[in-house]
């Protein structure tokens, strides 16, 4: 099972012909998703695409379970994400801040001119995440009558995710035990189990964020290799393919609690 | 006690001639405070500078008891928040997300020029929390020297808002019961309890803020016209100066933490 | 009598729950007023705070006085100036030219959207002159049925300021005899008198401007660490708190006649 | 063979860990390629992401069979093109053209950093042409010290085409001859032979462009409806994947002439 | 004698060869001048570049004549213009102020590149004083090293302007007797006295500009369609050739002595 | 004959008043024209202002010719292009190409709004090439009830200028042979051809262009000091006015043309 094939989903954008999009967009309580991830450092053993990959696969999975219910398609993911943390290490693309969200008003403004009643930003890198929640309001500000939701898809599910890990808080970093894991359960011939090697996530403040699944009320920012001399965050040691697999289900699950809320709501 | 006349406080920048301003920054770990607020409806009941107050209010008060142990100056507040959301009432001057990311980020770069070490960005207003955590990672990432913090003032402290509030969930919203409660401590003279008249905070979808105290990972954008009919959303009518004090030093005190911490890191 | 505090005066955009300001935009020949100012060096004897008190202590005496008999607000002020020339000095926060004039479109865009049918904008840094005037034509051309006006509040009654003042042409400049007697005036507590020492204004180009009262047609820039070693420029020697108010009179009778004015053509 | 996997190809960017992008970009004459494509409408018989399919289709193949002599990396393809002309029929995101120089800016400057000494934009749609040749003046004359080339694979390789294809001038259009025969020899799966249905460019100017093999001086904007009912300009009905294996292999075969002259020049 | 052919003058940048201009931007203390004019109605009796062929044809009469104690270019002039005002006629190509603003800083940040000492903006348009003055302000703090001016010329030797005039205050308008008798001076071809009309300037506020002459520190928006049917300011009919030339030649003698000076600074 | 005056020609809109120019624009099928060139080095012999001269001069006599049958008006030529490659010889002023991208939109849109039903933007400066089609695009897709359309005169009539020219591909470049018959044909006095020395253009990429009547699809950015020790590019020895007539009258032609058609469908 391949989800990122560009257009092979049944609910990609990129793989109809524009009648097929235009009909989607105008059935009554149509959704579209816009997946948002990056292109930066995941330690030594995840490719650079980690965060792109896994946005657009809980994406496409989520709207292909629910596509019977509704009518939602998503766009090819955004992999220009917001970076500038990760550039010490190479390989990383980043775009200013100012510019991932005028990239995501621009993008959100011509797809629902097409004709959606809601609009779902899937994010998966967490530098991101600040970035997808002002473009949302930004969205929904300027198109008052769409439905305009924005979220990290880790953000969802902690408790559910917590019942799965074997790793401490600190252990489900950037490039930690639960992306290995989803990646190792999705692309495994992207991934390189032997060179996983992190450093549990230690913040030095005490509010802000130091797992995926433990966000902060505190803003601090810091290069990463403050952190880690890998690149890697958490314990991605850890990791297995069936775990992924685990992590994987609980995050389409409360993506598709989202998208069905929306299409309601949208509708 | 005023402590939002401009310049009166020990603390502030605004009422000091330059070479104590430049001395300041010159110390070491010496730190720089932006209070960042809004202008916007608070209900019937609420000035529409209750952000800009209450942000200025916890800011300053924090800084003066720090600064025995550390160099800290507050600037005026920023009042030129993001607030599409509340335009439907009136009496709101709003920025564009973008605008207000630039000002933020033009700010803290002449801030930081001045030779501070460390910044933070001390938000009072809902609709600028999610630019505010951008602005901090455009900042830091063009000022790699500086340490550089960003937070909402009632993201802090849940816990123990909890033990003294006595609304449930949903009763401490926009202009509701802490809000309300700290405005009649600080600036009685601008608070008409007679007119407070809140609706509980009730979202359309469970996973997104419903109370200063309850943040969600979903972020919906909606005119708040849909949440309360006065504007204000939770429960102001409990409020009470009484309580407003309590909250305000629960506030004050953790944000007196943050600096004690950005100050080690600074130095 | 402290005019600058946060929401304190009866004319307080900022101090008002919505409805009242809803109100008062929606009457007749209704004015808003947006003080500007600006943090930078004012010398050794003034605080860095002293352009932005003075606009706002300018407008809001001037819209309290008018309030009786016309609709009047004054927002609270805008402090981030157009400030280059200063930050030899240190103390200063200085926004990019372009950067003040898209700040000051934007915040004129959503308070004329509350439906006042006229703005003025009163200006108190003589570095934000330009921008405030280039402002006032982006603005009113932006909206056309709104009466749109600028203002130097020291560009007014020179006249009249001249037979008060002690000093030659050169020494009301920068933190000179005007501005310090002002500050005497209305903020004691953050004046140092015996601190006062500056060097009058001496202009290289006999056509620039070179005392608040001498405007000239020739802009040219320069640096003020060339015009005065502690960064005042001008003879606050000869500051005194009387002069001081009857400065402040002379500017408050002026920006009242053009609020009567700005009212009638406005209705 | 799948070439639009992200991060499958042995020469994708996307797909490898840091250290190994790391590697490739500090070898003397390394290339980055970063594929640009569109989301538009093709007819009723392609889908909406043609034009990125091909273009990182092309750069792929090309880039893997030049990885022998040369480090070579390809990027995500960038698939928020500029198409306001073909809005009119849905199914379309579309940036302005501003909006798109800036991205294509943004990611330059970003993978050259990486230490790339030569950078290819490779289009494959026709209304970025100009934007990605300006994008190459903007980007080389900020970065001295690289090599920057710009190109839409069709305009490469004029004469082998003619030679396989059927069609006469203004048969390979948008959605024609050339593109869907390559889309069905690289992606059937998503290709209705049975719905190609197009009309034959027919420009109303005759020095612009009315076939991807017959560029024109002339700029004429123009909605595509007014070409072509279903949004399929040329004979697509002529299309098959035998001459699309053909057509693809040219244009796989031009690149790789660039991309050997690229590594020598950049070396 | 044609000051406003493209090149023609020996102090036109344009028509030299670069390494002319260069030897002349490498000695000491040499100055560059760029007029700034527009394109606008100018009544029925003037041609819309009226402002531009009078800042063109100042700033190069005085170059010439001080080129010999001097080293000093003019670049052709910038005719886009800030002319919302004048929209309401017809004829008028306008720029917004912040895009105006951005091009003179982009011109003189590449002008000064080339190597001049000093930079004086010359302006003859009224709707872009202040933004002169802000580029001023703007590219003199990018460029400290440099001496950087701007100037509207026609508020330079009022006196002696009004030794030679006709008609009061209100006379010398938009197209009044001054432009219109220095048109008639310099290009009769394009003046067509027979039909000049105008309104004497009244301004509804006694503190604005009334007058070429008469400059007032408030600055108030108005459409010109308020001032004038014909969309000419002033008396008009008052001009002739002989007082153009008068005229003409007070502004060349004050911009010369500006030059001067700016040469001395400069050096 | 002298085209480059401002305002001179019967079809300048800056000789115009604006009655003339409004009743212009009003007629059925009416066309307004922007040259666009640059200010750059152009060699030893030629001046810096080469290309706005051209483009002016082409515009200006070809739209004198189709007066009579059509409305057709020319603005002055935009003469800010984007010249980074001839920064390193000096004599140049350019704009980064996003900015003069901005300027065309910014003009365009005044230009239209005064009732042309046509626009044809008209450039002759290789560097603007990408940039004007880009603008096309932008201006068209904004103003979709205009005809909007953009071409670089050089890249007309290439056949014909081949039956003239005596140099071989690669002589007629920057300031070759074509440019500079041009200029000795037309300026005389701005021509110094003792001074004509060029280095053949041989571009290191067989796809880039090599020759005024070559372009190639290849986009490559290169300093032009890599190509020519003076600046100049081709075979300038070979030019001589008689030529540069014969030459100038077929890019007349072409651009004859293509006005009456744009005349046809704009009507």
């Amino acid at each position: 099972m391949v989800y990122d094939t560009i257009g092979a989903s049944p609910v990609a954008w990129a793989g109809k012909p524009y009648p097929a999009v235009r009909d989607a967009a105008e059935r009554d309580g149509s959704v579209a998703v816009v997946p948002v991830g990056s292109l930066e450092q995941h330690g030594h053993h995840l490719p650079t695409a980690t965060d792109t990959i896994l946005a657009d696969a809980v994406a496409t999975t989520a709207a292909e379970r629910a596509a019977d219910a509704m009518p939602v398609l998503v766009t090819p993911p955004i992999w220009t994400g917001h970076s500038p943390h990760h550039t010490p290490f190479g390989g990383t693309v980043s775009l200013d801040g100012g510019d991932l969200l005028d990239l995501l008003e621009r993008v959100a403004e011509t797809v629902l001119a097409e004709g959606f009643d809601g609009l779902l930003l899937l994010n998966g890198h967490g530098g991101n995440g600040a970035l997808v929640s002002s473009a949302t309001s930004a969205i929904g500000a300027s198109h008052r009558t769409a439905e305009v939701l924005g979220v990290t898809y880790f953000d969802l599910g902690a408790d559910r995710i917590g019942e799965i890990r074997d790793s401490d808080r600190g252990g489900a970093g950037h490039a930690g035990e639960v992306e290995t894991s989803m990646l190792a359960h999705l692309r495994p011939d992207l991934v390189d189990l032997d060179a996983a090697e992190g450093t549990p996530w230690e913040s030095p403040y005490d509010r802000t964020r130091d797992d995926l699944s433990h966000p902060g009320p505190l803003s601090a920012y810091a290069d990463f290799d403050a952190y880690s001399e890998t690149g890697a965050v958490g314990t991605p040691e850890l990791a297995t393919a069936e775990k992924g697999e685990r992590f994987f289900e609980v995050f389409v699950d409360e993506v598709g609690d989202v998208l069905e809320r929306l299409h309601e709501r949208a509708g």
